[in-house]
């Protein structure tokens, strides 16, 4: 059987760069690569993993870091990862636990300590507790999706100016009693993500001269989380804002499911807007900042591997691109449908 | 620093019983496993993996196969496996990939074969596409999770008696005509659960002498799949039926979705069952029959160690109970209500 000379040989290439092009660790030209791999077929040969092992040193596996799987942006980073590292032939190790739990502890002290990667892509990591610090510390290449980093490659969008943007469409549209729906009160098991759209809608409404009318209402991250908030926010007439901001997609539809309930109209008397994308948001016509988290994840691959490839490269903070989305969820504040339901006072536009 | 033998002698065990139960590769009673613990803590032991991986030969990792993450099912029983696994310090190398796509085969042909594993974990794979025989072909403890087993190692619910009594259930309900929504229509791409299910209502209809009002609407395994087709299922006054079946609850809620915006009154006017309680089942008052998958997926895991522990064990085959949860969504049909939405004639019950 043919070997990684003849191989290179062939296709006119060194031998380290017809093993980057077979194994995909590291950069090759889609032109080099698909030299590469026409002389590879043409004299039979096969990669094999200890092989590849051997000439590397590298596990051929990537880890991935991230507080949960059932959630729509985490799911979709990891599919995104998982498709890019199957075309690179790199096995994917998952860690996966929730934050503050002993399982989250136990993964950091034994699990990545063991060091069975070659590299991380760490998602929605916990600034509070060092975790990327810890990760780096590690001394593998290392990819931070979805916010926080340290200098380290990131990726993600600008979730700061996806909260004020949010906010200043409803703005725009004359709300005034504009509430920010998700997250906790103390922020510790927000992700950092979630904190910068609240400090994006806090900034917006401050430079809006609405900074009296500054309201965030904590609920869990889900669909279910955002529905009980919207229940008790909406069920009171006194406090029923114009207008939501869902710190993701999931709380808002959450909210519009409650308005529903409670016979209030969208948008005609409660404007909802999101931030994601998310697969329900077409189904209930939200208006949203668009994000692509499987996007997100083939880039965090891409990241890592150019890392792995040289690891003097200067390091890559790319923002994903965020627009808004206008859906049928939002619309002109209408004061005459609100005072029909007893919206409380409000400054007029 | 303590080795192995003096953790065992203090123990009072033999060496690999003690490695068994540090490892957690392997059955050893919660006494044993405690004893051998404290053990280990007052000699200051500390297992490396590579120490463990020299006694053991093992890889200390498990592979898991899966069609997609982002789907209530699939991403709890990965929570349960990854939560079973941390807790025997097991690495978790994820294959996920489509149906029929160029990545399953790619799964299949390269990454699996490389048998990076102990042994591997298989959750929804398609029958059809003979994937658990090729699995076993590896000659690694292979898991079923989700139905379809060969007489390996298997855990599911009765996904066939689901269907029959999610059925039953509006039967007793007086209800005649009841559609089965979800799955595609050569069910190539269903899984196989959720065909057993379908069989489940099939039966439930025969019995009740209600084969000439068998209908099965396919759509996609998701809440917007659902949706759509229950817009266009109960937007038709002439095939309107009184009641439906969902696949899984996320078919279900569109359903429930859908006849909220058509107008269409749940339970009055529609009568709406699913399988699964999803997280979203109670915020819709869904009748349901409840599923683990959380906990089917640890339930795995120990099924797996059980194997590696004693790979000429009996095989098991769990099924786990998947009792009926009677919500808001379904009531005795009301003739009344539903004629005056134009319900199409009926033989009265």
């Amino acid at each position: 059987m043919a070997g990684i000379a003849e191989v290179a040989r062939a296709a006119g290439v060194s031998k380290s760069t017809a093993s980057r092009a077979l194994t995909g660790a590291g950069y090759v030209s889609e032109d080099t690569r698909a030299r590469v791999r026409d002389a590879a077929a043409a004299l039979g040969y096969v990669p094999t993993t200890s092989a590849v092992s051997l000439v590397t040193g590298r596990t051929q596996t990537v880890g991935v870091v991230m507080p949960t799987v059932d959630r729509w942006f985490f799911a979709h980073v990891l599919e995104g990862i998982q498709d890019a590292l199957l075309e690179r032939r790199y096995d994917l190790a998952l860690y996966s636990a929730p934050p503050e739990s002993d399982a989250r502890r136990a993964m950091f002290e034994h699990f990545l300590a063991r060091k069975r990667f070659d590299g991380l892509i760490a998602v929605g990591i916990e600034p509070s507790a060092h975790e990327l610090e810890r990760l780096v510390a590690f001394g593998k290449p290392v990819v931070s999706v979805g916010g926080y980093d340290i200098g380290t490659n990131a990726v993600s969008i600008d979730d700061r100016a996806a909260g004020r943007i949010a906010t200043e469409h409803l703005v725009g549209l004359g709300h005034r009693e504009i509430v920010f729906l998700g997250g906790d009160a103390d922020a510790r098991r927000t992700s950092y993500g979630d904190g910068q759209r609240l400090a994006g809608y806090r900034a917006a409404m401050r430079e809006a001269g609405l900074e009296a009318s500054l309201s965030h209402v904590p609920c869990g991250v889900s669909m279910p989380g955002g529905y009980a908030a919207a229940v008790d926010l909406l069920g009171d007439r006194r406090s029923r804002p114009t207008a939501v901001v869902g710190v993701c997609d999931e709380v808002s539809v959450g909210a519009i499911i409650a308005a529903r309930r409670l016979g209030i109209r969208v948008p005609d008397q409660l404007s909802v807007v999101g931030i994601d994308d998310h697969s329900y948001a077409e189904m209930f016509g939200l208006t949203t900042l668009q994000q692509k988290p499987h996007q997100q994840g083939r880039a965090a691959v891409q990241l890592l591997l150019w890392q792995l490839d040289d690891p003097d490269a200067a390091t890559h903070r790319i923002y994903e691109a965020s627009p808004l989305l206008v859906r049928g969820s939002t619309a002109a504040v209408d004061d005459e449908a609100s005072a029909i339901v007893g919206a409380g006072p409000r400054t007029s536009g």
